[in-house]
């Protein structure tokens, strides 16, 4: 067997080490064949599990909620999986790390599985690696993986996309809260929580939530705003069965078509991707066209028509 | 004239207008012909500008510093334009929008062309309409552009690379200073500000930098660590000095052919990008290709080679 089979039957087997190694190809090596093959060896495994997303600005306390809320999950041997998005920022707090470590020593002790990813400064290719790390996890057995994001960028909201249940976590005092669900948060959340409820403004921060909601369109599902306390476990059962009743609503509605579309558009990005670096390091073509726009002798728009002629045969190839 | 023709006419001419209204259609409509015929139009007056990219965590006093600087950079008729770039959060406080109101007001009482850029959910699209804000400002005759971005993420960070003349700023008591630099920043850093110089700390965070480019190899340019206070104004006289002679390096240093490259990156990523959104939109071997692996008549890897069969169709017939 080769080392990619071994990885994927380690996979298949439910192997940590096996998952733990795969995950580590799609990071450092985004774009490689090596982890396409091992994606595509898993994929007729997939597609059972839940996938949770929990995002929200730093200090809301998202950590803790976790950390809370997976002994609530993993019940019935439901097996989980907590896996944390770094695309943050290179001037990102020691505080946030210091939650994550927390957060993963008290995972761990309770046998979850965790694990971080980061961008490494490859943008856009933070979804593509969320996505491959999903799919081993699921592949693997895993029942609930729960993604988190900081929240920080696009990027984190994107990969927010690959979640079917998307929860947005706020807390009072941040003073953001209105201007969150403005910014376009409205549409990709199927659950708000405030977080630290003990503290002054908790009910009003929920209740500002609840009125932008309610002057917005919604569908079927019903988006609701439950206000939880992390530290001593207020409102988590709420929040546990708001979580519940949303994988129930997901399962009756699921629009596999879209997810398969965002599936194959990330997959054909990374593709092509990877054929244009390699177009722009290697091909003499497109080298020579670099030379010729640097130069002065064409235009960079002529020249980058040029190179989609050059890379479109590249990629042709690989049909 | 055709209605794209009078724009670039407008741009070539310098009416502020014109620019605006051009930099509105490279960001509402990134991958739209129109954006790209405006860029080829413009293109053949470009290259003259002097970009400065100043980027930081939030909090450092970015908006005060450009407030400070840009009276001194704007002499002897030279024009100066700032671009904000706002990656940051669909969480951001409201104090960082505040801080760039009040630069934006300070600016343009001094005839400062100021433009904000957002991502507007497109990422990968920022370095993009960064691109294009900065060549219709280079060829509308602004002889400096500042681009400022609050450093929040990856996308933010790519957009510096836009810049000739990288300043990092940070200020003491962030705790994050040394972080910061370990994260890749030094890489593009060629100049770092401690801006709050009047603050506890501040010396120190001056020497842990220094401490740290020491061990680094660094190149033929020395990178200054320069202590600022963008209130009082000390110390900005030194950091206007060392961007003057970091431009006269880079003018003698340039490396026309990297930058080329990544112009061209973009242009053809973009043109790409367009394609295959094009393409899943509307193409019906593709949406067919959705549709079969949406039933599990296919797997998503062989559906994506097909697609990008498709594809490379679609963009040889731009060629």
């Amino acid at each position: 067997m080769s080392d990619t089979e071994t990885l994927v039957r380690g996979i298949l087997d439910g192997d940590r080490i096996s998952v733990s190694r795969a995950i580590s190809v799609i990071e450092n090596d985004l774009y490689s064949d090596r982890a396409l093959r091992i994606l595509e060896g898993i994929n007729p495994r997939t597609g059972n599990a839940h996938v949770i997303g929990i995002t929200g600005p730093p200090g809301v306390g998202k950590s803790t909620l976790i950390g809370a809320m997976v002994p609530r999950i993993a019940v019935d041997d439901r097996k989980v999986a907590v896996v944390a998005i770094d695309a943050s920022s290179p001037f990102s707090k020691g505080s946030i790390l210091g939650n994550r470590i927390r957060m993963q020593e008290s995972l761990t002790r309770h046998g979850i599985f965790m694990r971080s990813l980061s961008s490494r400064g490859l943008s856009g290719g933070l979804s593509f690696s969320a996505l491959g790390t999903i799919k081993i996890l699921d592949a693997a057995g895993f029942d609930t993986i729960i993604l988190e994001t900081v929240g920080s960028g696009q990027a984190d909201l994107d990969v927010m996309l690959l979640a079917s249940t998307i929860v947005v976590v706020l807390a009072p005092g941040l003073g953001d809260e209105i201007q969150a669900i403005k910014a376009g948060i409205m549409e990709i959340a199927h659950i708000f929580v405030v977080n630290k409820l003990d503290r002054e403004g908790a009910f009003q921060a929920i209740k500002d939530i609840e009125d932008v909601l309610a002057t917005a369109s919604q569908g079927e599902w019903k988006v609701p705003v439950i206000g939880v306390s992390a530290s001593n476990g207020d409102g988590l059962d709420d929040l546990n069965s708001a979580i519940g009743k949303h994988a129930e609503y997901q399962a009756r509605h699921r629009d596999r078509r879209s997810s398969v579309r965002m599936e194959l558009n990330l997959i054909v990005e990374s593709e092509i991707m990877k054929a244009l670096r390699n177009a722009i390091e290697e091909d003499s073509r497109v080298t020579g066209i670099i030379d010729d726009v640097s130069s002065g002798a064409r235009d960079p728009f002529q020249g980058s028509r040029m190179i989609m002629g050059a890379l479109s045969q590249r990629i042709a190839g690989k049909k």
